[in-house]
């Protein structure tokens, strides 16, 4: 691994991607060496970053990870690019198919490869935040609130029902209630009720650039990691050690 | 240490002593062998639980932990007579001096002490997700918020600045605010604040039982455990492994 | 009316009569001259106040205003009683059936009534100031979280219904979520959002107490009032006048 | 006044002016007729709305309503030209010195005016929920927490310090607590607590575009109103007569 990883921005003319590619340029931390979208470029090179097409993702130059917000047409050899070089992958692409989720645990057994639904670094701690709650307080009331805008259909949110699966895992019985509101960019409440007190732990973004700055963050530990599946959290305490 | 340890209960004629008196009635998980006030009892026996004044105390009958909610004059034979029956002591009384402080950490030698200033359950879980959240986000702003009833003089609250005293020693800077209003049991938040995101970490005490309540629970935990001086939240995270 | 109203207190073996009977006993704004339980009391005066069974109410002195907490089986008799004795009524029985309502509405063409399912002084403030904030905030996503104890079993609260009418009444649109868990007394949230800001309006009773003492509030005022049907947040507003 | 008010961007070339522009852009309920910067634009229109500078103010076409974030230099002469064309003047120029305001209020008396620390729609409804609260709950405390980013220097907000007002006029006496944390856009508390009850009220801005949609929607209320002084809340309130 080199001390500033070399990035590789897969899905560069997303949404994310563009997110992606504007906070790489005010970071000295990482360096985006290749920006893979689905097309071929027309323009080979934007602010000083090289583009390629999807086609052309065997020609990239080296890099040490990749970060992949894209469509699940292009995983598959995204993920072969990953394994052949060496290169870890940070994936927060949705709708993978089984085949996909499949071939993703065969290759963390060579590459480390982190995939998460939500790229927050505060989600990721809360998300340590209940599970030691949920172990500390048994029999305690276990409730989950989320909130978002109101374009966003699926209810709870993927983000609610992994913290509820954080404190499942130690023995807490989650309830979940979902509020669709205005541009709310996202809020989980995790709530703990006893008899006579409460514990009540909230995060609330308020911009959506974290989760391209979480993603970008984790770019930039996970190189040089061993292979295997890593969450965000796990990072984060790791680097506590 | 029997598997129903015996209880002393130091200061039972005050507003603690009375309620921890009240709920231990309620528990099988311990019984009450001896109420220590610190005069001579007119009553020697209350609801099947044998009264001393605290000239007495040379003569209660075998114990295994002293609940201690009483005033600075009356702990150092309290405490000399723990050592003596190598029993353990939880203590909340406020007030003591250097001396008395010293001699407590001295008896941590040999027998198991806790001394808190917050016996809420929910409070020490909250103290160890903040020192947790604290070392995971480092350079996120930290504030720290209490709210209390009106009667309150000490501002900011002892339990704030544990709570404070915890993210600090994780290298985060705590700021403190202070409200005093109605008849609010207690509340506490600490925040954690970064650019485009917020955790937040409240515990609310809704009924003064929980403190009773708390040092009842760890009444039961004491004993038997290796001599030094514990924590509530070490007692809870110990019960973890 | 008397300036210190004289109060009888119907169901007063019940629960809130207990409470409602010890909160009168300390305060000097109103007097109670009749405590009516649905038996024959035993003993015939507790405390300075009168005992009356129901079959006794055509016996009890002189009074301003009746406040009753108790089952519908006695209403009738209790309704007929006040409209006789030109007395106001406050009550908060529940399960009144169809003919009993209609009773009471009819009877507010002589006396005064105020019947309501929360007594809470600070629920009635919520309630007006909801309705203004509905009216002030067309077009902004509404929505009432309401949290209770486990033992509660209707869902959403009857309060939280009536928030929400105030709310529609002004053209809100409110939609509801219930948490259920550990001994919470009642937490009312109302949200208004609209795009890049909130308005959040919160209620949150910590003791049962405040159900008495809004109780025994409005009697105070209730009495010389015109006939017609009251609501406290009405009786409120009209004291700023 | 026009259906569709003539708006006069004054300070357009500031970081409000241009977000003004950008989201009056975007709405059928007014329109742009001149956009106003101190120095004299090299671009003679710009998306079609015409630009001038402060020097050339008298040529400008017919208006309806000026609205300005300026700097108190160019204050006194759009000032007049609002009094001299008799159309409505919004402002929320900071900076002010005593003579201006005093010409303010006197230009009142011919024209419409409004002036405001904080254009939030948000923020006005919650100035008339505090002073409706503080009138219905006398005796109960009264507290006020702020939260903004690091690099506000002033505290208590000028906004707190307002809805404190607002509390203070119906006979409450706030307390203020700040945090100044991450990039917090701005939040303010309100809160009343009685005995065993307590009513929140909360402002939350996440976007601070809304500060400059608040005061093109007054600019679209200004028009045909009384000359006088102004306030958001009164527009608001006003409205659901």
């Amino acid at each position: 691994m080199s001390v500033r990883p070399r990035v590789l921005i897969h899905g560069a003319s997303g949404r994310m991607g563009q997110v992606l590619l504007r906070l790489a340029a005010g970071r000295d931390d990482l360096h985006v060496v290749a920006a893979v979208s689905g097309r071929a470029p027309k323009q080979r090179v934007v602010d000083g970053v090289p583009y390629f097409g999807a086609s052309e993702l065997g020609g990239v130059p080296e890099f040490d990870v990749a970060i992949d917000f894209s469509l699940p047409e292009g995983f598959d050899v995204l993920l072969a690019t990953c394994v052949k070089r060496k290169a870890a992958l940070v994936s927060g692409t949705t709708g993978l198919d089984d085949g996909q989720r499949a071939a993703l645990y065969a290759a963390a057994a060579t590459i480390p490869v982190l995939w998460a639904s939500n790229f927050s670094l505060g989600v990721a701690v809360l998300q340590d935040l209940v599970a030691r709650a949920a172990a500390l307080l048994p029999g305690w009331d276990c409730d989950i609130v989320e909130s978002h805008h109101t374009r966003k259909v699926d209810a709870p949110s993927g983000t609610a029902l992994t913290l509820g699966e954080a404190a499942a895992g130690q023995g807490a019985d989650p309830h979940y209630a979902s509020i669709r509101a205005g541009d709310i960019v996202g809020e989980h409440l995790v709530q703990f009720t006893g008899i006579g007190e409460r514990v009540e732990l909230v995060h609330r973004a308020t911009n959506r650039d974290i989760f391209a700055g979480g993603a970008l963050h984790v770019a930039t530990r996970l190189p040089g990691r061993a292979p295997g599946r890593h969450t965000i959290a796990d990072l984060l305490v790791s680097a506590l050690a």
